[in-house]
């Protein structure tokens, strides 16, 4: 089965998606090994069953050697990355010529990251993004959900979409909460989970807002997706959101039945949007 | 003496500023009269000494009542304001026409002040800017510290810049934190002491970061200048920051004087910057 079969490799970050690649590799029989990021990936999902090794960020020079030695062949990153910065990153040889060739400049957030997977395929690796393997995660366009956006709603959408491309742009954040017109908070490095529930205090009286998330347009679809889940709905629910525009076959929707059955019981909207189209 | 001197109006937000303002009014003879917006001017600042009313935000009927009363001819709005929605505006006569000519729409977060600011002037009263009666609350160019940004935190500043100018054109917020290239936090809506606080919790090891602070470029000077005083630099120094880059003749640093005594004892630095010029 497997001989005709290119072995994936898998660099997990944080979250649950590593864990639902991991099984979709075992149920298809993809031949799989996972590189685990210590201080981000969830220790409990990696018990036995799983073939996996862990390493430190910093540490890419083992990393590749780990990836040599499996004869891997594809790679994902998927799962969140705490972004790290120079002085963070443990100095092994690799790491130190590979940052040495970057040089000392502002990096966007991804820049890290994007120079990772130029570095991996160098080694005649192939970075694929986790849709190519499976589709299914990504955001379908339209609504998922029963309830939908009112003509605030779409009013907030757009104010939403405007500030996040022009952020995207700047390879800053993806994220940002809209209420009534207002710009309530904007994503930096703390994650969607941390906006959400911090603008839960700058809530204002009357119609709740709306989070819009969308990809970065030159961001590489290789690299940490936005993403939603449960947490999302929930959190978002918390602060008093009416609902979640988010980007449509360009954002992951991780365990989508569970999430438009929340959203459908909070009477919260999810929409996959497309934000090169007018949405009203 | 007061005869040949036009009366001014405050408009007092949140803060210390006004209290500034007022002072500087009575110690030069200037004749005044203070509007204190409810839920945003500080209370304990106004005793019977003071010639003031207080209004909600959403009795622009009122205010304008109170405004033509006093004979007012120059108003200066001045303090923080926490941003009114739609929905918690106070109905009266004058504030529903008011927003029946803006209609529905996004605006930005500035976009109801600038709206004020037009109708203000419709009474035939000139709305005039801080600066305009107090030029020394503006942020002189150059160092004002005895330390200075070393290599880093110029790249950083200069990350920030970049940042800080494209969300000032969204008329979003303005101003954002960067440590060693990252953007840890963006403003939105929360202010700058509280995207400093939160920013304490997403730093890195090593080299603290920078908060570059500039005017929107499109913002109307009258309007809710971006401000720094003795709070922002007590905060920045309990969140580890090396240093401040405000926007040099477009700021207002208030307390100069403690400020810098403050920032020297921290050993952060603070600068004056034209983002238009190059800084490295």
């Amino acid at each position: 089965m497997s001989d005709n079969r290119r072995k994936l490799g898998i660099i997990a970050g944080g979250g649950s998606i590593p864990r639902i690649l991991i099984d979709y590799a075992k149920n298809h029989e993809i031949p799989y090994f996972v590189l685990a990021i210590e201080g981000n990936a969830d220790r409990a999902i990696f018990d036995d069953s799983i073939n996996h090794k862990w390493i430190r960020i910093g540490q890419a020079g083992t990393g590749f050697k780990f990836l040599r030695d499996e004869g891997v062949q594809d790679v994902v990153m998927i799962g969140t990355i705490h972004r790290p910065t120079f002085s963070e990153l443990m100095p092994d040889l690799r790491t130190t010529a590979f940052f040495t060739k970057l040089g000392l400049r502002a990096l966007g957030d991804d820049g890290i990251l994007r120079a990772l997977v130029k570095e991996i395929e160098t080694e005649n690796i192939k970075v694929v993004g986790v849709h190519e393997i499976m589709p299914d995660l990504l955001v379908k366009e339209g609504l998922l959900t029963k309830v939908k956006p009112d003509k605030q709603a779409l009013v907030d959408i757009e104010r939403g979409i405007e500030v996040d491309i022009t952020l995207g742009s700047l390879d800053v954040g993806q994220s940002v909460i809209v209420q009534q017109g207002l710009v309530l908070g904007v994503e930096g490095i703390e994650g969607t989970d941390e906006l959400i529930r911090r603008c839960a205090n700058y809530r204002r009286k009357g119609t709740g807002g709306v989070l819009v998330k969308l990809r970065k347009l030159q961001q590489d679809m290789r690299i940490d997706l936005p993403t939603i889940g449960v947490t999302t709905i929930e959190n978002a629910h918390k602060a008093g959101l009416r609902g979640i525009a988010v980007h449509a076959g360009n954002a992951l929707i991780v365990d989508e039945q569970r999430v438009i059955e929340l959203a459908n019981k909070y009477k919260m909207f999810v929409i996959g949007i497309n934000p090169a189209e007018k949405i009203r």
